[in-house]
Protein backbone atom coordinates (compact mmCIF):
# COMPACT_ATOMS: atom_id res chain seq x y z
CA UNK A 1 0.00 0.00 0.00
CA UNK A 2 1.65 3.37 -0.98
CA UNK A 3 1.19 6.53 1.11
CA UNK A 4 -1.61 7.95 -1.01
CA UNK A 5 -3.59 4.77 -0.65
CA UNK A 6 -2.77 4.76 3.39
CA UNK A 7 -4.19 8.43 3.46
CA UNK A 8 -7.22 7.93 1.47
CA UNK A 9 -7.57 4.78 3.95
CA UNK A 10 -7.26 7.42 6.79
CA UNK A 11 -9.25 10.24 5.94
CA UNK A 12 -12.18 7.49 3.96
CA UNK A 13 -12.40 5.40 8.33
CA UNK A 14 -11.52 8.60 9.83
CA UNK A 15 -8.99 6.98 12.09
CA UNK A 16 -5.55 6.82 12.78
CA UNK A 17 -5.96 3.51 14.77
CA UNK A 18 -3.98 0.05 14.68
CA UNK A 19 -4.76 -2.69 15.83
CA UNK A 20 -2.43 -5.21 17.70
CA UNK A 21 -2.59 -9.17 16.92
CA UNK A 22 -0.29 -9.94 19.65
CA UNK A 23 -1.87 -13.24 19.98
CA UNK A 24 -1.04 -15.00 23.57
CA UNK A 25 -2.38 -18.85 23.04
CA UNK A 26 -2.32 -18.32 27.44
CA UNK A 27 -4.84 -15.33 27.70
CA UNK A 28 -7.67 -16.42 24.36
CA UNK A 29 -11.00 -17.40 25.89
CA UNK A 30 -11.50 -21.12 26.03
CA UNK A 31 -13.78 -21.26 23.20
CA UNK A 32 -10.76 -20.74 20.71
CA UNK A 33 -8.71 -23.23 22.28
CA UNK A 34 -11.03 -25.93 20.49
CA UNK A 35 -10.35 -24.64 17.19
CA UNK A 36 -7.68 -26.19 14.58
CA UNK A 37 -5.93 -23.05 14.62
CA UNK A 38 -6.89 -21.07 17.84
CA UNK A 39 -4.67 -18.19 16.79
CA UNK A 40 -6.12 -17.29 13.29
CA UNK A 41 -9.14 -17.78 15.13
CA UNK A 42 -9.02 -15.22 17.27
CA UNK A 43 -7.36 -13.01 14.74
CA UNK A 44 -10.22 -13.53 12.53
CA UNK A 45 -12.84 -12.64 15.48
CA UNK A 46 -10.53 -9.18 16.45
CA UNK A 47 -10.62 -8.34 12.99
CA UNK A 48 -14.32 -8.92 11.93
CA UNK A 49 -15.13 -7.04 15.12
CA UNK A 50 -12.49 -3.94 13.97
CA UNK A 51 -12.57 -3.84 10.15
CA UNK A 52 -14.63 -0.70 9.99
CA UNK A 53 -12.89 1.02 12.75
CA UNK A 54 -8.86 0.75 11.68
CA UNK A 55 -6.56 1.72 9.25
CA UNK A 56 -3.82 -1.30 10.04
CA UNK A 57 -2.76 -4.22 11.91
CA UNK A 58 0.28 -5.30 13.73
CA UNK A 59 1.15 -9.09 14.18
CA UNK A 60 4.00 -9.33 16.39
CA UNK A 61 6.08 -12.35 15.28
CA UNK A 62 7.17 -13.31 18.55
CA UNK A 63 3.93 -15.04 19.54
CA UNK A 64 4.05 -16.99 15.58
CA UNK A 65 7.61 -17.66 15.86
CA UNK A 66 6.62 -19.81 19.50
CA UNK A 67 4.26 -22.04 17.77
CA UNK A 68 6.60 -23.35 15.31
CA UNK A 69 5.62 -24.05 11.60
CA UNK A 70 2.00 -24.11 12.68
CA UNK A 71 2.51 -20.39 14.39
CA UNK A 72 3.77 -19.00 10.63
CA UNK A 73 0.96 -20.88 8.71
CA UNK A 74 -1.25 -18.88 11.54
CA UNK A 75 0.92 -15.70 10.69
CA UNK A 76 0.18 -15.91 7.09
CA UNK A 77 -3.27 -17.07 6.96
CA UNK A 78 -4.05 -13.65 9.10
CA UNK A 79 -2.17 -11.52 7.07
CA UNK A 80 -4.30 -13.11 4.27
CA UNK A 81 -7.45 -12.33 6.12
CA UNK A 82 -6.51 -8.57 6.48
CA UNK A 83 -6.89 -8.42 2.67
CA UNK A 84 -5.70 -5.13 0.80
CA UNK A 85 -8.30 -3.36 2.64
CA UNK A 86 -5.88 -2.65 5.86
CA UNK A 87 -2.35 -1.49 6.14
CA UNK A 88 -0.47 -4.73 7.57
CA UNK A 89 3.05 -4.39 10.02
CA UNK A 90 4.47 -7.55 10.44
CA UNK A 91 5.95 -6.56 14.20
CA UNK A 92 9.53 -8.67 13.49
CA UNK A 93 12.10 -5.97 14.52
CA UNK A 94 14.46 -7.68 11.63
CA UNK A 95 17.73 -6.42 10.98
CA UNK A 96 21.01 -8.22 9.19
CA UNK A 97 23.67 -7.53 7.32
CA UNK A 98 23.04 -6.56 3.38
CA UNK A 99 22.07 -9.76 1.52
CA UNK A 100 20.57 -11.26 4.46
CA UNK A 101 18.28 -8.36 5.05
CA UNK A 102 17.68 -8.96 1.32
CA UNK A 103 16.19 -11.94 2.07
CA UNK A 104 14.22 -11.08 5.41
CA UNK A 105 12.62 -8.28 2.98
CA UNK A 106 11.65 -10.54 0.46
CA UNK A 107 9.96 -13.28 3.23
CA UNK A 108 7.38 -10.24 4.85
CA UNK A 109 6.99 -8.31 1.54
CA UNK A 110 6.40 -11.11 -1.33
CA UNK A 111 6.05 -14.13 0.38
CA UNK A 112 3.95 -13.08 3.74
CA UNK A 113 2.56 -10.04 1.62
CA UNK A 114 2.97 -7.84 4.64
CA UNK A 115 2.84 -4.07 3.46
CA UNK A 116 5.74 -2.89 5.94
CA UNK A 117 8.38 -4.65 8.70
CA UNK A 118 9.53 -3.12 11.79
CA UNK A 119 13.30 -2.92 11.63
CA UNK A 120 16.28 -2.57 14.25
CA UNK A 121 18.46 0.15 13.60
CA UNK A 122 21.85 -0.91 15.55
CA UNK A 123 23.50 -2.72 12.19
CA UNK A 124 23.29 0.46 9.92
CA UNK A 125 22.97 1.73 6.31
CA UNK A 126 22.96 -1.60 4.63
CA UNK A 127 20.66 -3.54 7.20
CA UNK A 128 18.25 -1.18 6.76
CA UNK A 129 18.38 -0.40 2.83
CA UNK A 130 17.03 -3.93 1.36
CA UNK A 131 13.88 -3.29 2.99
CA UNK A 132 13.50 0.38 1.52
CA UNK A 133 13.59 -1.42 -2.27
CA UNK A 134 10.04 -2.34 -2.88
CA UNK A 135 7.16 -1.02 -4.49
CA UNK A 136 4.67 0.19 -2.21
CA UNK A 137 6.69 -1.36 0.67
CA UNK A 138 7.53 0.32 4.42
CA UNK A 139 10.33 -0.13 6.84
CA UNK A 140 9.50 1.01 10.02
CA UNK A 141 12.60 1.67 12.18
CA UNK A 142 12.89 1.52 15.97
CA UNK A 143 13.88 5.03 16.65
CA UNK A 144 12.54 5.75 20.62
CA UNK A 145 10.85 2.51 22.05
CA UNK A 146 8.44 2.55 24.39
CA UNK A 147 10.11 0.29 27.31
CA UNK A 148 12.79 0.85 29.87
CA UNK A 149 15.14 -0.30 28.17
CA UNK A 150 15.13 2.45 25.84
CA UNK A 151 17.20 4.45 28.45
CA UNK A 152 20.28 2.04 28.17
CA UNK A 153 21.48 3.17 24.52
CA UNK A 154 18.83 4.94 22.86
CA UNK A 155 19.38 8.25 25.16
CA UNK A 156 22.82 7.87 25.11
CA UNK A 157 24.44 11.72 24.20
CA UNK A 158 26.90 11.68 21.36
CA UNK A 159 29.90 13.30 21.35
CA UNK A 160 29.69 17.28 22.26
CA UNK A 161 26.54 18.60 21.28
CA UNK A 162 23.36 17.76 22.45
CA UNK A 163 22.24 14.96 19.95
CA UNK A 164 21.11 11.84 21.31
CA UNK A 165 21.22 8.12 19.91
CA UNK A 166 17.67 7.80 18.80
CA UNK A 167 17.87 11.12 17.71
CA UNK A 168 21.09 10.22 15.88
CA UNK A 169 18.98 7.02 14.04
CA UNK A 170 16.39 9.23 12.91
CA UNK A 171 18.50 12.03 11.06
CA UNK A 172 20.90 9.44 9.29
CA UNK A 173 18.09 6.73 8.50
CA UNK A 174 15.62 9.21 7.09
CA UNK A 175 18.57 10.14 4.75
CA UNK A 176 18.75 6.39 3.48
CA UNK A 177 14.11 7.00 2.65
CA UNK A 178 11.65 8.81 2.07
CA UNK A 179 8.59 9.58 2.95
CA UNK A 180 6.99 7.09 1.03
CA UNK A 181 9.13 4.34 2.38
CA UNK A 182 10.25 4.35 5.65
CA UNK A 183 8.06 5.37 8.98
CA UNK A 184 9.62 5.56 12.27
CA UNK A 185 8.81 3.80 15.80
CA UNK A 186 8.04 6.41 18.64
CA UNK A 187 6.80 4.75 21.98
CA UNK A 188 3.09 6.22 22.94
CA UNK A 189 5.20 6.55 26.54
CA UNK A 190 7.28 9.30 25.52
CA UNK A 191 4.19 11.42 24.41
CA UNK A 192 6.56 14.55 25.65
CA UNK A 193 9.01 13.55 22.68
CA UNK A 194 7.00 13.72 20.01
CA UNK A 195 6.96 17.48 18.89
CA UNK A 196 10.51 17.27 18.87
CA UNK A 197 11.10 14.12 16.55
CA UNK A 198 8.05 15.37 14.15
CA UNK A 199 10.60 18.26 13.50
CA UNK A 200 13.16 16.33 12.90
CA UNK A 201 11.38 14.05 10.70
CA UNK A 202 7.91 16.18 9.58
CA UNK A 203 6.89 13.86 6.64
CA UNK A 204 7.55 10.37 7.94
CA UNK B 1 25.06 -26.68 26.51
CA UNK B 2 27.12 -25.05 29.32
CA UNK B 3 30.00 -23.57 29.51
CA UNK B 4 32.22 -26.86 31.32
CA UNK B 5 30.72 -29.04 27.58
CA UNK B 6 31.56 -25.96 25.32
CA UNK B 7 35.07 -25.94 26.47
CA UNK B 8 35.20 -29.67 26.70
CA UNK B 9 34.13 -30.03 23.34
CA UNK B 10 36.81 -27.30 21.67
CA UNK B 11 39.48 -29.38 23.38
CA UNK B 12 38.31 -32.67 22.57
CA UNK B 13 38.07 -31.46 18.78
CA UNK B 14 40.78 -29.22 19.24
CA UNK B 15 38.33 -26.46 17.06
CA UNK B 16 36.99 -23.22 17.21
CA UNK B 17 35.61 -23.77 13.84
CA UNK B 18 31.65 -22.92 13.61
CA UNK B 19 29.91 -23.60 9.97
CA UNK B 20 27.36 -21.16 8.54
CA UNK B 21 24.13 -22.87 7.41
CA UNK B 22 22.74 -19.73 5.63
CA UNK B 23 21.47 -22.04 2.18
CA UNK B 24 20.32 -19.83 -0.26
CA UNK B 25 18.97 -22.38 -2.63
CA UNK B 26 19.64 -19.84 -5.51
CA UNK B 27 23.63 -20.84 -4.91
CA UNK B 28 22.95 -24.88 -4.08
CA UNK B 29 24.02 -27.54 -6.41
CA UNK B 30 21.52 -28.32 -8.56
CA UNK B 31 21.05 -32.21 -7.40
CA UNK B 32 19.98 -31.25 -3.82
CA UNK B 33 17.04 -29.22 -5.69
CA UNK B 34 15.57 -32.50 -6.58
CA UNK B 35 14.98 -33.45 -3.22
CA UNK B 36 11.58 -32.95 -1.15
CA UNK B 37 13.49 -30.78 0.94
CA UNK B 38 16.64 -29.04 -0.47
CA UNK B 39 17.58 -26.97 2.22
CA UNK B 40 18.16 -29.82 4.84
CA UNK B 41 19.29 -32.23 2.39
CA UNK B 42 22.11 -29.63 1.62
CA UNK B 43 22.41 -28.95 5.02
CA UNK B 44 22.75 -32.84 5.94
CA UNK B 45 25.60 -32.94 3.47
CA UNK B 46 27.26 -30.19 4.87
CA UNK B 47 26.87 -31.13 8.72
CA UNK B 48 28.41 -34.96 7.61
CA UNK B 49 31.34 -33.44 6.19
CA UNK B 50 32.22 -31.22 8.82
CA UNK B 51 30.88 -32.66 11.66
CA UNK B 52 34.40 -33.90 13.05
CA UNK B 53 36.27 -30.52 12.08
CA UNK B 54 34.00 -27.81 13.95
CA UNK B 55 32.44 -27.46 17.11
CA UNK B 56 29.00 -25.18 16.06
CA UNK B 57 26.83 -24.54 13.60
CA UNK B 58 25.26 -21.28 12.71
CA UNK B 59 22.07 -21.36 10.57
CA UNK B 60 21.03 -17.63 9.68
CA UNK B 61 17.26 -17.46 9.81
CA UNK B 62 16.65 -15.26 6.65
CA UNK B 63 17.69 -17.81 4.33
CA UNK B 64 14.83 -20.64 6.25
CA UNK B 65 11.63 -17.60 6.79
CA UNK B 66 11.91 -16.48 3.48
CA UNK B 67 10.57 -20.14 2.40
CA UNK B 68 7.91 -19.70 4.86
CA UNK B 69 6.52 -22.92 7.62
CA UNK B 70 8.36 -24.77 5.05
CA UNK B 71 11.55 -23.30 5.77
CA UNK B 72 10.65 -23.35 9.36
CA UNK B 73 10.33 -27.42 8.99
CA UNK B 74 13.95 -27.18 7.21
CA UNK B 75 15.51 -25.28 10.51
CA UNK B 76 13.86 -27.96 12.57
CA UNK B 77 14.87 -30.71 10.81
CA UNK B 78 18.44 -29.01 11.05
CA UNK B 79 18.84 -28.28 14.45
CA UNK B 80 17.42 -31.69 15.32
CA UNK B 81 19.97 -33.34 13.09
CA UNK B 82 23.09 -31.47 14.49
CA UNK B 83 22.08 -33.07 17.89
CA UNK B 84 23.91 -32.74 21.38
CA UNK B 85 27.28 -33.08 19.79
CA UNK B 86 27.78 -29.37 18.53
CA UNK B 87 26.39 -26.25 19.69
CA UNK B 88 24.28 -24.55 17.49
CA UNK B 89 23.44 -20.85 17.21
CA UNK B 90 20.05 -19.52 15.67
CA UNK B 91 21.76 -16.28 14.21
CA UNK B 92 18.46 -14.44 14.11
CA UNK B 93 19.24 -10.96 15.77
CA UNK B 94 15.89 -10.94 17.50
CA UNK B 95 15.06 -8.50 20.64
CA UNK B 96 11.98 -6.64 21.44
CA UNK B 97 10.42 -5.64 24.57
CA UNK B 98 10.25 -7.86 27.87
CA UNK B 99 7.31 -9.65 27.49
CA UNK B 100 7.54 -10.13 23.72
CA UNK B 101 11.53 -11.23 24.05
CA UNK B 102 10.31 -13.90 25.97
CA UNK B 103 8.54 -15.54 23.68
CA UNK B 104 11.37 -15.26 21.01
CA UNK B 105 13.57 -16.84 24.12
CA UNK B 106 11.06 -19.87 24.27
CA UNK B 107 10.81 -19.98 20.39
CA UNK B 108 14.84 -20.78 20.21
CA UNK B 109 15.22 -22.41 23.22
CA UNK B 110 12.52 -24.95 24.03
CA UNK B 111 10.61 -24.87 20.99
CA UNK B 112 13.27 -25.23 18.27
CA UNK B 113 16.05 -26.63 20.96
CA UNK B 114 19.04 -24.08 19.85
CA UNK B 115 21.75 -24.03 22.46
CA UNK B 116 22.34 -19.99 21.60
CA UNK B 117 20.37 -17.20 19.81
CA UNK B 118 21.70 -14.33 18.30
CA UNK B 119 20.37 -10.22 19.83
CA UNK B 120 20.00 -7.31 18.70
CA UNK B 121 20.56 -4.59 21.50
CA UNK B 122 19.05 -1.51 20.58
CA UNK B 123 15.98 -1.70 22.87
CA UNK B 124 18.08 -2.51 25.99
CA UNK B 125 18.15 -4.45 28.87
CA UNK B 126 14.16 -5.83 29.29
CA UNK B 127 15.02 -6.76 25.55
CA UNK B 128 17.87 -8.80 26.61
CA UNK B 129 17.41 -10.34 30.05
CA UNK B 130 15.02 -12.85 28.82
CA UNK B 131 17.21 -14.63 26.77
CA UNK B 132 19.23 -15.08 30.33
CA UNK B 133 17.32 -17.18 32.01
CA UNK B 134 17.10 -20.19 30.44
CA UNK B 135 20.02 -22.97 32.01
CA UNK B 136 22.63 -23.80 29.48
CA UNK B 137 21.28 -21.19 26.78
CA UNK B 138 22.96 -18.54 25.52
CA UNK B 139 22.11 -14.92 24.12
CA UNK B 140 24.84 -13.84 21.95
CA UNK B 141 24.85 -9.89 21.55
CA UNK B 142 25.76 -7.62 18.43
CA UNK B 143 28.49 -5.49 19.73
CA UNK B 144 30.71 -4.63 16.78
CA UNK B 145 29.59 -6.26 13.41
CA UNK B 146 31.47 -6.75 10.28
CA UNK B 147 29.76 -4.98 7.93
CA UNK B 148 29.95 -1.32 6.68
CA UNK B 149 26.68 0.02 8.39
CA UNK B 150 28.71 -0.62 11.84
CA UNK B 151 30.02 2.92 11.13
CA UNK B 152 26.65 4.28 11.33
CA UNK B 153 25.72 4.10 14.64
CA UNK B 154 28.49 1.54 16.67
CA UNK B 155 31.25 3.73 16.30
CA UNK B 156 29.06 6.67 17.61
CA UNK B 157 31.42 8.59 20.26
CA UNK B 158 29.22 8.41 23.45
CA UNK B 159 29.33 11.97 25.54
CA UNK B 160 32.91 13.78 26.50
CA UNK B 161 34.78 10.47 27.20
CA UNK B 162 36.64 8.30 24.80
CA UNK B 163 33.64 5.49 24.29
CA UNK B 164 32.00 4.77 21.72
CA UNK B 165 28.23 2.95 21.57
CA UNK B 166 29.57 -0.60 20.54
CA UNK B 167 32.13 -0.32 23.81
CA UNK B 168 28.93 0.80 26.10
CA UNK B 169 27.19 -1.74 24.96
CA UNK B 170 30.02 -4.68 25.83
CA UNK B 171 30.23 -3.01 29.43
CA UNK B 172 26.39 -2.76 29.79
CA UNK B 173 25.54 -6.05 28.39
CA UNK B 174 28.22 -7.77 30.77
CA UNK B 175 26.68 -6.37 33.82
CA UNK B 176 23.21 -7.88 33.02
CA UNK B 177 24.66 -11.77 32.48
CA UNK B 178 27.61 -13.23 32.61
CA UNK B 179 30.08 -15.83 31.24
CA UNK B 180 28.08 -18.59 30.96
CA UNK B 181 25.16 -17.27 29.60
CA UNK B 182 26.23 -14.27 27.26
CA UNK B 183 28.65 -13.47 24.36
CA UNK B 184 29.65 -11.26 21.64
CA UNK B 185 28.88 -10.89 18.16
CA UNK B 186 32.65 -9.03 17.14
CA UNK B 187 33.03 -8.84 13.26
CA UNK B 188 36.23 -11.27 12.18
CA UNK B 189 36.97 -8.06 9.73
CA UNK B 190 38.10 -5.93 12.50
CA UNK B 191 40.70 -8.06 14.06
CA UNK B 192 42.51 -4.92 15.18
CA UNK B 193 39.76 -4.44 17.72
CA UNK B 194 39.67 -7.69 19.11
CA UNK B 195 42.63 -7.12 21.90
CA UNK B 196 40.71 -4.15 23.22
CA UNK B 197 37.66 -5.16 23.42
CA UNK B 198 38.97 -8.43 25.17
CA UNK B 199 39.89 -6.27 27.88
CA UNK B 200 36.59 -5.23 28.05
CA UNK B 201 34.83 -8.86 27.95
CA UNK B 202 37.74 -11.47 29.29
CA UNK B 203 35.82 -14.03 30.02
CA UNK B 204 32.68 -13.82 27.39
Amino acid sequence: MNRSELIEKIRERRSFLCVGLDTDLAKVPAKFLRAEDPVFEFNKAVIDATRDYCVAYKPNLAFYECLGKKGWESFEKTIEYIGNSHFTIADAKRGDIGNTSSYYAKTFFEVMGCDSVTIAPYMGRDSVEPFLKFDGKWAIVLALTSNEGAFDFQFQQLGLGEERLFEKVLKKTASWGNDGNLMFVVGATRPEMLTDIRKIVPDH
